[in-house]
Order: C-alpha cells, then structure tokens, then sequence
C-alpha cells in the first residue's frame, strides 16, 4: 500500500481522499491544507493525520507519494519540494498560470528523476482511451478530423474566474491535452481561436470569456476543433469525434442509468447527463490513481508528465495569442 | 401502365388511389364506393372515372387490375367476382372476419390462376424486409424468439370497433402475417393469448379489449411474442426483435424528422412516432403496389397469398379459442 | 463499520468480498467455505480470519452480520442457523430449489425479527430502480403491460445445470423477482409458460430448456412478459420496458464506455454489452449491501424478504406446471 | 398545373424531371440538354417536348417556369432569359463561381418582380427546418453554437473537381447559406479557415482541398462550424448541432430503414447512412419544388433568393481570402 499524503482539501482534494482510500493499493496517510478545518475534516473521514504545513508533509519519511489538489499558484512550488524531497507527485493542472513560473520551475527540476505527473483526468477516461487505442491500431484508418466538445453545466461564479486565469488556460486546458493524446505523435502546431462572453455578457467587463471554438492544424495538417461553453442545460457534455479515412469513432456522453422515455413529448430521451466532472470522470480519476501507482511502484513514465503540462499551456498561450491578432498562431515549442 | 380500379374510397382507399397515381407503372381509371360522393371526391383529384357499381367495375374492359379497399364484408364476394371476370386483385385485409366464409371463397376459386393478393402492407417495408432478408441469409445465424411490438396511436370508436370483429382479428391479424413472413416455413402450431381491456374498461361491456399479449410455438420449437396495445401517447409503435443464434436484429420505429432534443429534462429525445399506418408504412404501401404490378405483368407469384391471408385468421382463431380455455391451442391447418 | 462475515467464497462470494471491504460501512472479519483453499485465498486479500466451519461463523462474537453465498442447498439451513444466532443474513437467492424445504424453513423461523434479506440484487440496479420509481409516482400513468428481456451472455456448464433446478427456478427467478417489485402491490396471479431447448437442443436429454417466454397475468389484469434465453453474443442482455398509459419507460443496457463506431459496415454501433451479472450489476451489489446495512443499523424492513424468496419460487412453480399442462396455472398464495 | 420547364439533363437534371412529374402541382412540358441524348431520354420518360436552344425554352408561350440544372457557367445567363422572358426560374446553386458575374448578373436584373429560386434544397429537409423552426420560436432559449457536418461519401473525379470551382464554392456553399439560414437575422460578419488536402493529398496539385474547419463569428458574437470532408466511409454524413441558453438542438442522419444490429462485434448498429445527396434530400427538393410552385401561384417571396446565393458566395469568397492570410476575414456586404 502506498502511503499518500494529500495537499489540498478542497472539492477536489476530499474526491482525491476518497479514492485514495477505496483503492487497494494506496493508503491516505497525512493531509494538510492553508484552511486547517478542510483538512481536519478529511482526516477524520479517512483516518489520516493532519501535517501544519507543506514542508511537513514532503518532509514526512511516512509519506511514499503525494497529491497536490491546492489553489494553482502553489503547484510549482510543490513541485519543486516534491523533487528537493524525492516524493513522487500527482499534481492537478494546471502547474501554473504564468508560463514562465513553468518554465523556471522545468529549470528548477531539470535533471530529476522524480516522477511527476499532471491531472489530466480525461486521459484516463474508458470512452476517451478506447477511441486513442483504437486510432492507434490503424483500424479506423488515418485520423484525420478531430472534434471535442467540452460544456461544463454551470458557470462558475465570478470569485472562481477572477482567480482561474480565463477560461481557455483553466477549462479548455484539458482539451488541449486530451487533443495531443488522441493526435499521438503529431503535435498541434498552428492555433486559431475565437470566443466571446455569450452567455454572460457581463463577463466582458473582466475580460473573460465563455463559449469558445478553437481549430488547431497539426505538423501532418490534420484539423482539431474545441468546442466549449460555461453552461450545458443537459448536463456536463464531453464528447469526442474522430474522423479517419476508414470511418468514424464518437465517446459519447453517459447518462447516470440507462432509462429511456417515450411520451408525448419526444421518444428515446435518456436522463441529463451526469452532473460534473467528479460523477463523469470518477473512473477516470481511478484510473488516474492506478497509472500514478504503476509509476511509483514499477518505474512506468510518469504521463501525462511535467512536459505535457508545459505544452498545453503553450498551446492555450497561442490560442490567446490569436484571439488578439485574428490570426492562426504557432505554437511555441 | 396498369389502368387500375378502386372499389372503397374510404380513408385507406384514398390513400391507394394517390399511390397508384402517383406510380408510373399505374394509373386509376374507374372508382366506386357505396357512397356516390367519396367516389366522386377520388374520382375528380384523380381523373378517373366513377362507376355505379361494383359490378360495373369487374365488367369494365377498360380495367386490368382491381384494389379491394370497401368494408371486410365485401371483401370475398369482390374476391369472387375478380376471379370470374379474371381480373387480378389487391385485397384489403382480413378476408373476413367469419373464417367459414373464407374457407367458402376459396372453393369457389379453387384452381384459378387469376392473381389475388392480399394487403399485408408491413411485409414491404424496408425494415421489417431487411430483417426478413438478414434471417433468410442465415448471417446472423438460427432464429430462437421473435417479438413483435404492435401498438396503435390511440382506440378507434366504439362504430367502428362494432364491425372489427375483435382487436384480435382487426388489428392482430397484421402481426400474425409478420410474424409468418419472419419465420419462412417454420409455421406457428400452438398459440396461447391473454388479453384484456386494461386502457378502457367499457369495453368488457361489447366483449373487447385493448391489450394484448400472444405467444406462439412453432413446428421447429421457435416462440414469437406479439405485443399489442390500442393506445400509444408517443405515437404509432411498430417493432420487431428477432433473437438468433449469432446476434439479434430489430426493426425500430421512424420518427418524421431527425430532431434530437437535449434539454434538463432529457437527453437525445427523438420526436414522437410516425402517427399512424398512413405514414408509417407510406414506402411498404408503394411497394407493396409494385409486387402487385409485378404479378399481374411479369407473373411473379401473388404474395401475400389468398392462403396468407386464410392462415393469418387461423392464428386469430386460435388465439380466441386460447383466451377461452386458458390453453395453449393448436392452429388448424 | 458492520463486522461482516461470508460463507461461500466462490466467483460471487468473492465479488461480495470486494464489495464489503470497499465499503466504509462494513468490514469483512470471518470467512468460510467447505473448500478451505478458497476461503483461505478470500481471507489473505481482505485481512479477514478463515472459520472452519458454517456454525463456527454463527457462534462468533466478533460478527455482526453474515453474507450467504454457499450452494443453493444449504440456505435455508444457515437462514435457520442466522436466526438462531441472532444475526441478519444477507442470503443469496433462491432460499431452496424445494419450496417445500422453503415452507419449512418459514415454519421454523415464524416470529423472528432478525432481519434476513434475500439477494435479488437487480432491485437495487439504478435504471430498473428509476423505472419502479417513476412508475411509482404516477407521472407516466397507469402501466398496462411490463416485458423484462434477460439473457445470459452464454449457457453454463452441464455440471452447473444438473445442480440448479432448472433455468426457471435458477435465472428467470431474478425477473419473476423484478417484474413484483415493478408491479407494486399487484401481485401475479396466473402464469403461463413456454420453454424449449433451441439453442443446444442436447439439453432436452436433462429435460432442461434454454429460451423461454413467460406470460403472467395480474390480479388487476396488467400482462407481463419474461424472455429468456441462456445465451446472447452481444452480451448480458437485461432490459426493462413498461407500457402505460402516459408513455413507455424503458431501463436499457449499458456498455463497458460510451463508444460509437460508424464505419461501412453499420453506423452508431455501441461496444457489446458488459459480460455478465458481476459486471452488468456491480452498482446493484453496491446498493444491495448499503440497504442491508440500513437494515442493520437503522432497523428499516428487510427488502426483498424471506417472503419475496418465497412468492419468487411460487411463480417459478406455477411456471413449471403450466410447461406440463400447457394451461395458465394459478399462483399459490 | 404548373408547365415547368428543364433545362440540363444529367444527374440532378433527372431527379427534377421525376419530382417535377411525380408532383400533383407541377407538369414537365419541355427539356433542355447540350447534349440532344440527355434531353430526349428524359422527355421520353415523362412525356416532355425536347427544346433544341435554350432561347426556345424561354421563348415557349407554353411554358409557365424554369428549373435551370445545367454547367454552373450557364446559371447566370439564363437567369437573365428568365428576366426578360418574365419566366419564374428556379436555378441550381451556384450563381457562378465568378463572384463579379454575380454582381453583374444582379445589376442586369436589378428591378425585376421575376421570381428567382436559387437551389440551396437543404433549406427543405424537413430535420433542418425543424431546427429553424425550434430556435425560431425561442423555446429553447438564445442560440450561441452552431456546428455544421458536411461529409459526401467520396471524392468525385478530377474532371469534376477542375470545373468545380474549388471545395469551398462548390460544397461548402450549401453548408454557408444552411448557416445563414438557422442564424435568422444575425448575419456572419466574419470568416476563419483551415483547409487541406488530407484524404488524396495528390489534390495539392490542382490546388484543391478534401478537409475543412472553417469557423464565422456573426454580428452578435454567435460562433458557427461547418466541418467538410469528401469522403465519409459510413455515407453521406449531414448533421447540425445547435447549441442555445435553453438546451441543444440536433438534426441527425437518417438511415434507408430501421434497422439495428447487436453482434458480438457491437451493438445497436444503425445501416450505413443514405447515400447522397439525391436519397438523402429527396424530401428536401420535394418541398423545395413546393415552395416555387407557391411563388410562382401565390406570390410568396422567392426563397433562398439571388441575394441569399450571393451571400453564400461572399462567405465562400471570405474563407478563400482566410486560407491566403491565416486570418479572419470580414464577410463583405
């Protein structure tokens, strides 16, 4: 059992606490968070101690490995007192929202053999992973259009936004990533994008977005779009398609059962679908927690790594980069 | 073009006539109904002529080939004189609904080679053809049950349920054809029924009902399900499943437009159901013509058959006998 | 944490296993099974201790609840021993395949209140779950007819088959089991049954049949169908259609990730089916075991009964009658 | 009757000739074709004169309307006949492929009350207008996303490529004025787009493409996508998704029958799609030839106009520009 502490004890740290202990393979051993209840509270569910502060969690010689769930601007930080400590780490993304703290933290763990892995979720996804497995494989052919959908139910409220460093590096920072693992090997290097503040207009007022299409062209000249939007009356809606010279591979959305009604009203309609990210990614995040494990314990590379957290970003920087100039954008490599 | 008459210009006569006009292997030449003003109505849309009686309309040189759309209880005696004036037919189902008076009719046309068809209109649409054919192919290996889902938009009136001799033999009658084009040779031997009035009660007063489940053995041992009901809120529900060895394949409803709804209260919503058989079953009308033109001019074999349409009601006798005894019951041969 | 003890550490008291250790509610202490290298292969992975004996497990103090997952021939003796013992038992289903051996056991355990739940795990699936509840609730009027599909992935060996009783008391004993609690107080009152051998024919040799078409009719006349068949090549086939008045509902299958395949060959083609109950109905256990804990802990009615074991194995009965009389049998109450 | 006259006999010249005589409204008189062979086979099937010139079309004193289905560098010239003949033309798409002919075209009938129908059919397929007519109504909220699938089954010949004008004016055009007609008033002000040749990259040649992603931001900030390819394995591939305040709007594919397979190899597999244009909108140019018929009889304003195929061009001619500078386009007006 790895013995794993956990920074962080927000939403997303109690989720990372909860499978922590579920799984049979890892051990919530030590919490900490700057809010000392929020990690009192988790501790209590899951039998964890609490640590003061960070440095007494890296610190910890009972601690194999660590998740790092805090706010954005600690997790280079954290990072680079993962590597000082030798500690694994499974940090959320993004690592940061100023590409150049990212940079200097690359600077500060250069070297390192430390394994490092960024909270790219929806890698892990069942659907997600069987439509990248099967794109491999060359049985659907030659990718050659790659569309994602992602629409998030509800806006955030404006505290969120105001620290979450706009929309295209906090949300669609995940498409990003999930488009470089679904492309393989060839990399996205031109980016156009446009968005505006259609569902809240207000937003406009700090500078903020909240639907968005983003068409990337790849090295080999395939054609990705992002598709996003703050708010989805029907639920979380994460879809990929993948068109290739054989054919085409949709991962749909899931619905909490499989109840279908026929009224009056319409026919066949399943449930909304579920409601956010904690209830549609849970086997994602599982499956999250395993590769994060099978790293620490059997050497396999850390992935998503560090790099791809970096190249993520680099590609939301040109997306932002083109919605000044209205022009396609190179990403920076 | 196969200068064609009418006899019945009711609702489902209306519809024959614009098929065979706006077919150009066909067209309508002579009209007749009881009421003289429905056959004018048909006649001016339409360019035919009006005759006064059915017997002018077997006596009319002029005709090649007459449909059979008046009420059941003329349906054997124009059966009759067809085969006399030895003019091919397309007959409306049931033969009827006194199944002695079917067996009379077929002694009377013993041994004639004048074509009669009988108006099984679901044998021809493309769905239920298709999985007919993928059966006949054995691509999808043996067929073990075969489910039919067979549910009407909302009951007719109480007139008209007066002269339907029975949900059973009305409406059930199309089912126990399907079910027989499914099978091939493997002809249903044994029927057991249940059956109730569960939508409208009042209808236990005229000895009726509205529901109805029906199970049949086969001579191989396969079972078939029909499934009837006499009210659907979302619109006419017409379905087959058939369980093979190697797969199952269904023949699924048709909505009038490819709109899917995705609101808070569903997901992927269709719209409701094609109303009723009119729409419905509008392509299984057209080539259901076109067998028929096939007969009368290259010769193909009338199907469904006068012996299609006896052994269709042999099955609805069977199933009222069943619901008498509470016994599975043995279909006449 | 309910101290947990299983008997029976086969393929499905395994799956119990897992399930009560990765529950924060329950904890697995006690094992057993006649085969020691199993209950000793259960224990190592789960920390509980191996009894050597059924009564050994009763006798303990240090168990608060027990789990029945042994063969069907020994339930109803350890229900007796659970009661004796004073400790509510989870009992796999069905109690005995001799309804006698069911009578006697009410006979000897009249009286008690230690809570004994039977394991009609499929009450506690969500979308079967969702359907009795919007039945339940009115909205989508009153139901007239009810058709449970359940199909086995694929038959079982010959050796399972000569120890089960028959696939009506073993696998349609589920869906007799679902269809009382979708029905609600609506109790079956007759059965009439049809089953054949139409996959492996050779198993009419141990007059055992693998389809099967069950009709049943309600004290308030509603219709019920139970397909089934011992084998399915696109997987554990398990639906749910309720016919109302105010529409339909259905509880559809669901696959292993939200794939769609559109390629030459077929289009919007999901992955086959999860492969069996194990997988198919994992949230079931799930919910299965927290409502046994409610029951525990909370004192909340055993659900589904000794009773419901009891009624499920009277359809069953009626069931196999109506197969030698080919007449609608009347249920035993 | 309307006496409606043809010009052009190939492919889609046929299909009117068969909807216009299939049509209780309409009646082919005359037909048109460079090539006499074309134009007698098609007036022999319906039973039309053959017309040697076009001029005799347009000077015909019997013909009441014109349906223009010849080369694209003939639309223009006999739209101006049509003028000065007083006849009510219903012509394909494009105008031309020369967006100063257009113009020129424009100012040559500048004035006229002559009704001129340019061919955008999928204005009429009875899924795209009830999307229209969906977010028309404003039930289901503002739209904000609207995503256009374009896909044709495969690639057409070189010869047809080099007269084509170019992917964007010859196929995205309909997909353009689609746009235009879901957006309602709110026009697109502005064009990105990112095109290849990635299915026969050997098009590089004659400078053409085979992939688009081509994104329009509209007057009010709205964000559209019209996806291309031309080739789609799983056939003609025609889809919009319209995403709003209230919820989501889809006009999927439609399958020549309703079938589904379940196999071991996947489930619920729909047929391959119809397989192009003529199948796929037969309803579309039906009701098309309707809404001419109401222009020509009852005065209804032609719709889509000469405007509207001149605002289709203009998009085309926006993108073109994007492709040249990598940046976004305005639309001129």
């Amino acid at each position: 059992m790895l013995k794993t502490a956990l920074i962080g004890c927000g939403r997303i740290g109690r989720m990372h606490a909860e499978i922590v202990n579920a799984s049979s393979r890892t051990h919530l051993t030590l919490v900490h968070d700057v809010h000392g209840p929020s990690a009192a509270s988790v501790a209590e569910a899951s039998g964890a101690r609490v640590a003061e502060t960070a440095e007494a969690v890296f610190d910890d010689p009972d601690v194999d490995a660590v998740i790092v769930a805090s706010v954005t601007s600690t997790h280079a930080d954290y990072i680079e007192a993962a590597v000082r400590a030798g500690k694994p780490v499974l940090c959320e993304k993004p690592i940061d929202l100023d590409i150049r703290r990212v940079l200097a933290c690359r600077d500060a763990i250069a070297g390192t053999d430390v394994p490092i892995q960024i909270g790219f979720n929806r890698r892990f996804d069942p659907g997600h992973t069987a439509v990248r497995d099967e794109l491999a494989s060359g049985d659907i052919g030659r990718l050659l259009q790659l569309l994602i959908t992602s629409r998030d139910p509800a806006p955030p409220g404006d505290d969120y936004l105001r620290g979450a460093g706009g929309m295209i590096r906090d949300m669609t920072i995940h498409d990003f990533d999930l488009a470089r693992y679904l492309l393989g090997d060839d990399e996205p290097v031109e980016v156009w994008a446009c968005a505006q503040a259609l569902i809240d207009p207000d937003l406009k007022q700090m500078d903020e977005v909240d639907c968005a299409m983003i068409v990337m062209r790849t090295g080999e000249g395939r054609q990705v779009l992002i598709n996003n939007a703050r708010q989805s009356p029907y639920g979380y809606d994460q879809r990929i398609e993948a068109m290739a010279t054989g054919g085409m591979l949709q991962s749909t959305n899931r619905t909490p059962h499989g109840i279908a009604r026929f009224t009056a009203s319409g026919t066949d309609a399943g449930a909304p679908y579920l409601d956010f990210f904690i209830e549609r990614y849970r086997e994602a995040f599982v499956h999250q927690l395993n590769a994060f494990v099978d790293t620490v314990e059997k050497g396999t590379p850390a992935s998503p790594s560090f790099e791809d957290g970096l190249k993520a970003l680099r590609l939301a920087e040109a997306a932002y980069q083109s919605l000044e100039t209205g022009k396609a954008t190179r990403v920076e490599t």
